[in-house]
């Protein structure tokens, strides 16, 4: 048995002149990656003839699998439809069902006459096989040419979510045996990317070659993820929980979870875990560690507030930081953020507390305290902890920095006080 | 004069598993875009040299620019630079501008001991133009082939963006010729694109062939671009400017801004242009609305800071929002939002302030209030506006949306004040 290759083509100009992110692709990825199926190209073609022909050509000289997004809909720019037709050397027909289900659309859901434009995305090639688009008008549509498949999906997220989901996922197993892939993720903080792979060199060249290693740096953090693929899934799983277990030894002192997760995840389950609660105030994150944390649904369960103290009058007022304190060691110092820490803590009766106070640039620098220069306290009712950091590079790296580093020191100061 | 085209590939197996979504593409297609270039393919590959090389020689058949991001770093799963040094038949050899700048970089910001791996960074191809890479240790690389160009740049998205605006946009006009391109952008809240399109439509039919027109939605406001192409530089900013006018006077009661500029920053420049300060009483935004504000340098002219009661318990507390209010018309309500603006003001010593509480799903919907379901309110020492809306969206959706509203609302408050 060998590998089961796709590509994904996505076509649009709004994908040229990047005024879309396109976020299908992962989607798409990762729902073939559970079944075993390796992603070796994404190509992204405007909503042009030859560009997107060529696209079918080439991707499918090293693919078996060709998933296509995009081009479906019912305005004059949109040509997959027409295209895929006369690729695959058919003729356009009138699809009952899909008629039947656009009418429904219109005349139940949207409340709008039907017109010409719109009857059109019920006809299909007849050489596809229709798969029924639940959540749109314009039908999916799966091709076969010299032992091939080629899907075509709307590209509205999603549309083509529910087509993959209900459609591709369970046919592309029937059409191929395919490989078995699995992958498991850690995810590192305080150690650079190049240290880390000196600490795990030699591990790292005994892995066996169906086992890969990558490495995912992104503010402070490293995600190493191991993916294995083969074909007897028990044996696989063994070899791969085995190299991974030995993975989470080497860097245990830098581990933060043995699982993909974002840093204020492993930090708000953790206050889950334990019923506990955190409030936080900032100066130079300027509200962004709360407003990470409460991106996440049932935020509220753990997370009390914040006081983001820009002015270092609000830290007088608000978070009893002296004016003497200010003067003599200054707003960015230990005896700040410590009185900030406590302060808080008190202020919204919370269990934890997080209080930053830096220097994020480009202006605002000293002699003595540089761009990059902050100092973080993260409590407990028992106990302050404190730290300062040097950051470089600019405002908005420097913020993130602060934030990952202060939720770091955070999930340490958790385990040390529930264990 | 011909059309320039450029093709991207991107390099990376996690944007093969949908682990990262790119964005990467869309950045530098818009830049390229600002200086005439168009981009033809966006092709993604993972860390495989047959797959890379077959990535490069593919897209030069279409394309006179690749650009190359990822693969640079200093593991050894980045084989981008020794695979370009093949390509292009050079030799590596040290670069000792680039050593300087890493060994820089570790002894006097990072404070940490270089290693082997890290000198690395600073081997370069011998057939490559270095370019600065300011912001890391990975220095972008140009090569020139059959009168092609390769750029390859690092893939983490600060150091990409510095090379691209810092580098690529002025080299390029140095290698073609290409056509003058000018740009004239807008921003609009508060319609849809397809109303704006509707209230639009007889003069962008009327545009010369010369003038394209774009819709850029995004969370509830659409940026509006004039794009015009031509030889004559003086009459094609006559013609540009002639339309854009127009254009003005059409979307006028919606037009935010005649210029290409986020919203929070049309806010921050209006508080410093008439010296005034904002303080901001956040519970659904989590602190969202501080964090935009604060990400801009010089963000602390004008604000001072923010409340953020993500507890009921801290708009009691400390907005004096009492529990009668919150146990009969709710917290999220027009007396909630109205007492919270006009507190935080008071509390915070400002002179505008704004406050939001909603319900921004997927849990805490009621019968009569829904997911989305958002109170805004916005003050000045004179006057409190406040306004309902539904956005009925996702989480991260109605966070966004609900932070455009207020800071438009802020905005109209401020002009009205001031006037």
């Amino acid at each position: 048995m060998s590998q089961i290759f796709a590509s994904i083509i996505t076509i649009g100009d709004e994908l040229l002149i990047g005024q879309v992110i396109d976020t299908n692709s992962a989607f798409i990825a990762q729902e073939l990656n559970k079944i075993g199926i390796a992603v070796k190209h994404r190509l992204a073609v405007g909503d042009n003839w030859d560009d997107i022909w060529n696209a079918l050509d080439e991707t499918s000289k090293h693919a078996d699998i060709i998933l296509i997004t995009g081009g479906l809909g019912p305005t004059a720019d949109d040509i997959t439809k027409p295209l895929l037709c006369k690729y695959f050397g058919g003729n356009m027909i009138m699809h009952e069902p899909t008629l039947q289900h656009v009418t429904h659309i219109f005349e139940q859901i949207l409340k709008r006459p039907m017109i010409e434009r719109n009857r059109k995305q019920a006809e299909v090639p007849d050489v596809c096989t229709v798969l029924k688009n639940e959540k749109g008008t314009a039908p999916g549509m799966m091709f076969e040419k010299n032992g091939k498949i080629f899907i075509a999906m709307a590209g509205v997220p999603h549309e083509m979510k529910w087509i993959m989901t209900n459609h591709v996922i369970q046919l592309i197993p029937q059409k191929f045996t395919t490989n078995i892939i699995e992958h498991r993720t850690l995810l590192t903080a305080g150690i650079g990317e190049s240290f880390l792979a000196e600490l795990i060199q030699e591990w790292e060249l005994q892995l066996p070659s169906f086992i890969k290693l990558a490495y995912l740096p992104n503010y402070g953090m490293v995600r190493l993820r191991l993916t294995a693929t083969g074909y007897n899934k028990e044996e696989l799983i063994t070899q791969l929980d085995k190299e991974f277990k030995q993975l989470q030894q080497l860097v245990k002192e830098y581990l933060v979870i043995n699982e993909d997760l974002s840093m204020e995840l492993v930090v708000s389950n953790l206050l889950k875990k334990h019923k506990k609660t955190l409030a936080t105030a900032e100066s130079c994150t300027g509200g962004y560690i709360a407003s990470l944390i409460t991106t996440h649904a049932g935020a509220s369960s753990i997370f009390t507030g914040s006081i983001v103290c820009y002015d270092n009058r609000i830290k007088t007022e608000m978070l009893g930081v002296s004016n003497e304190i200010l003067t003599t060691v200054g707003a960015v110092s230990k005896e700040t953020v410590e009185l900030m820490a406590t302060n808080i803590m008190k202020v919204m009766n919370t269990d934890y507390s997080i209080a930053v106070s830096g220097i994020m640039g480009p202006g605002g620098a000293t002699n003595e305290k540089l761009v990059g220069f902050v100092w973080i306290a993260v409590a407990s009712r028992e106990k302050t902890i404190s730290q300062s950091y040097n950051f470089r590079f600019d405002r908005s790296r420097n913020i993130q920095l602060t934030t990952v580093n202060a939720l770091n020191m955070l999930r340490k100061l958790i385990l040390e006080s529930t264990n």
